[in-house]
């Protein structure tokens, strides 16, 4: 809401208000059954005093637009139209109480608002920095699809054939042998997960997973009445050990994994344990969805080759993306799979959205056809290094004593463990108040309430700096009152 | 598959064949349970005598790769590695199978691939021409890009805040009143409807809809277990004195409705019909999706305004679209709500593709900003009414007699009955034959087995003349040939 009264008006705020609130009322953007902001929320948003703002309620609540509890906040119970009706305007509130989808977790929620709150310094946010976005390059990127015949219609089923083709070529790279009717273009490899959950598998199915894992973070799975069953890890990865056991028990019809620089433990697997993986899923009949966004993010050597390179059984679902390595906004990534599977998913991605933006699909085959691409990783690996040896040297400056955590060898993040008490709920919000905004290990696992997810990708050099001496300061502070 | 055998080679071109199917099962492209295509398809593919395809197919057979049968076709049953893992590996078609998600009507997976095949005539696809996409506008858009500052990470959820405010400006326009926090950006108004399908809906909730009805061509709702019911229409569109009765009937809970140039059959809800649609809504309490993505397609007036901007009761949530009368690449809707559903639906998103391609986003809100939204569409109106005079010209010239048909005032459809007994299955086959590709009417509505959905936006001018008139042919030969 950007509307603030004008105190330089003869009409008193709280009648100013009140018109507002009637206005968003009558116009159905608060249509009867929304839960209006709280007095506080109002009162700051409005640049007014409380008492300002209660007045204007009271008046409205008395009119029988509004209606208040002490408990649960302020709601909307008439417009100025509807004694008009035979029905009660439809109860909004209860039409987004019945939808099966889960809603974010609460953390989440929060978290995707405030990400947006100017001046927040993000100490979690999985993305790169806006400054490493290649925006510059993208005005090359432009001028090369001007130059081109261009199309602005949809595109094939499974996506823009020449970015396919792209997709191809890089993953030969990578000693993944495939063809570009075996790729399916997707808007980020959340989507590709979200195709799979629908596309092949029935309700209540089981998908082992490592725990943590950034797949608690959303209700791809989840809402389609499936379950996550989480293996533990150790420091190269899943526990292979485990993971008959498991299958057995809770017959899983799937394994998600991210085997390079896991979100959010920023754990490489080697490649011992991912030769242990394919045998145990090999043997135990146990397709993988191998999540492998971050791959091309590494500081020192690549990580070992992707599990889909040594696939002759098809046993591998593989997820790659320009979204942590290029430009999130351009939502393309690929799924790739045997072709069954990709002309299902296809199908279903038809009935969902008729495919990827065309503009996005034809900038990312630019990208990857010109070597730009390339060379902008390249770039990449170099900044984020940079960005992870100062998260390191301020970690031992600052939180050796009172936590310990993992050294990524590429990727985003950082998993830290707090090792004095501190509620994480009063850390996140005391930190909020600071101005910094957390990820706390719990999204990722229930379990893992002493954890946090620092990524270094996004806050800039120096808010880093401020920030993590800032965060080990609130560190200190809770958990000595704590005592 | 691009492969063709090489025929200059000394290599026979039955071993070429079985050596490229050979290889594509052992990556995994055509994993175990793979049903290969049939021996026709693969002789067509390849360029050879169906002879040479069976002997290579035999040679498979004897060494244990593939297993055929008279009926269902040929599988994949081994690659060369699968016999040294303790389990068999996945059995992808039983994967296919079970997932949740309805594929699309073998019709349109029919079109869909069809769709793609160079020199084919589209008679029945919704989207504007390729000529009639603005290819040149479209790099001035590039320069307005590459002019500004541009980021290229991820969007608020509600989608870009610059493009929300073009989209609430435009929505003056047509008396909807509304702000940037009511609005969510979608990758075009089929997303919206599955958003609002998994956010705001039980399993087993029915939904009210024109019959027939675009809606039956995908499974937005059908997959998350919910059922559409078809109220029937007249020349004015939903027969709005039979909508309480089918409320109460099936415990309705949306009305789905597109009330200007409808899909398939063309038809404008008339003022005097809107007035009595919000009307019988509001007494039943009965909220509806106003569909209006064709609303801009006019060629002589304006349509009355949308139902969404006589809404005072919420009612309504309305879903907007550039893919009809700009582009349908771009992949860019919206959707207008009361707050907490609007969130309720950007939340869901979030877990979905967090969020519609930004380059998109920017595009778009350049495209409405600089007012070239509104130069193109003046054109696009005066294109499309030349197509739809030459198309109905076309009617009369060759089908007065075997058909009957609508007089559309906008949009991209006529809906034609063929009033002589002609197998509509046959009709297809010999059009596709012909280089015809047709939407049977039986896609929208499984009773309109004697209907067509002509669209005169995507064929050129001279293939709808030699189309159209060749499908008169083909409609004669079959009746005759019938009788």
């Amino acid at each position: 809401m950007d509307w603030k009264p004008d105190f330089s008006s003869e009409t008193p705020l709280y009648i100013q208000i009140k018109d507002f609130i009637t206005n968003k009322i009558s116009l159905g953007e608060w249509a009867v059954g929304t839960k209006i902001p709280s007095q506080r929320a109002l009162a700051e948003l409005f640049n007014v005093n409380r008492s300002t703002v209660v007045s204007a309620l009271n008046d409205l609540m008395a009119e029988g637009l509004l209606e208040g509890n002490t408990k649960g906040g302020t709601k909307v119970i008439n417009n100025t139209w509807n004694l008009l009706a035979a029905s009660p305007p439809p109860d909004w509130s209860s039409y987004v109480q019945a939808g099966t989808y889960y809603p974010n977790q609460p953390a989440i929620q929060h978290i995707n608002r405030a990400e947006f709150q100017e001046g927040i310094i993000r100490l979690g946010t999985g993305e790169l920095s806006p400054d490493l976005l290649p925006s510059e390059q993208m005005k090359q990127i432009f001028e090369k699809l001007s130059a081109k015949p261009f199309s602005l219609g949809y595109e094939e089923p499974k996506g823009n054939r020449h970015l396919r083709e792209q997709v191809v070529e890089y993953l030969r790279d990578l000693h993944i042998q495939t063809s570009p009717s075996n790729i399916l273009i997707v808007s980020g490899a959340l989507q590709g997960l979200q195709l799979i959950s629908m596309g092949l598998l029935p309700r209540g199915a089981s998908i082992l997973l490592e725990k943590p894992s950034y797949l608690y973070s959303v209700h791809v799975f989840q809402s389609n009445a499936m379950k996550l069953i989480g293996v533990p890890m150790d420091v190269e990865g899943i526990q292979t050990s485990l993971i008959s056991r498991y299958k057995k028990g809770y017959n899983a019809s799937l394994l998600y994994t991210i085997p390079s620089f896991h979100n959010p433990t920023g754990c490489l697997m080697p490649e011992s344990r991912r030769q242990e993986l394919m045998k145990v899923c090999a043997d135990e009949g146990l397709p993988i969805i191998e999540d492998d966004v971050y791959r091309e993010l590494w500081f020192d050597d690549p990580p070992p080759l992707p599990l889909k390179a040594r696939d002759p059984n098809a046993l591998v679902l593989y997820l790659g993306s320009l979204s942590k390595s290029l430009s999130p906004g351009l939502r393309i990534g690929w799924v790739v799979a045997p072709e069954p599977v990709i002309e299902r998913l296809a199908d279903i991605k038809m009935q969902f959205d008729y495919g990827s933006s065309s503009l996005s699909q034809r900038a990312a085959a630019e990208w990857m056809e010109s070597g730009l691409y390339q060379q902008h990783v390249t770039q990449i690996r170099e900044h984020l290094k940079r960005k992870r040896d100062l998260t390191l040297q301020l970690l031992n400056t600052y939180f050796l004593g009172i936590a310990t955590w993992s050294v990524p060898s590429g990727g985003f993040y950082i998993w830290i463990r707090l090792t004095v008490d501190v509620p994480m709920q009063m850390l996140f919000d005391r930190a909020y108040k600071a101005g910094i905004l957390l990820n706390p290990g719990s999204i990722y696992d229930r379990n893992a309430g002493s954890f946090l997810r620092i990524s270094y990708a996004y806050a800039k050099m120096h808010e880093l700096e401020w920030g993590i001496s800032k965060l080990a300061d609130l560190v200190k502070e809770i958990s000595i009152s704590a005592v």
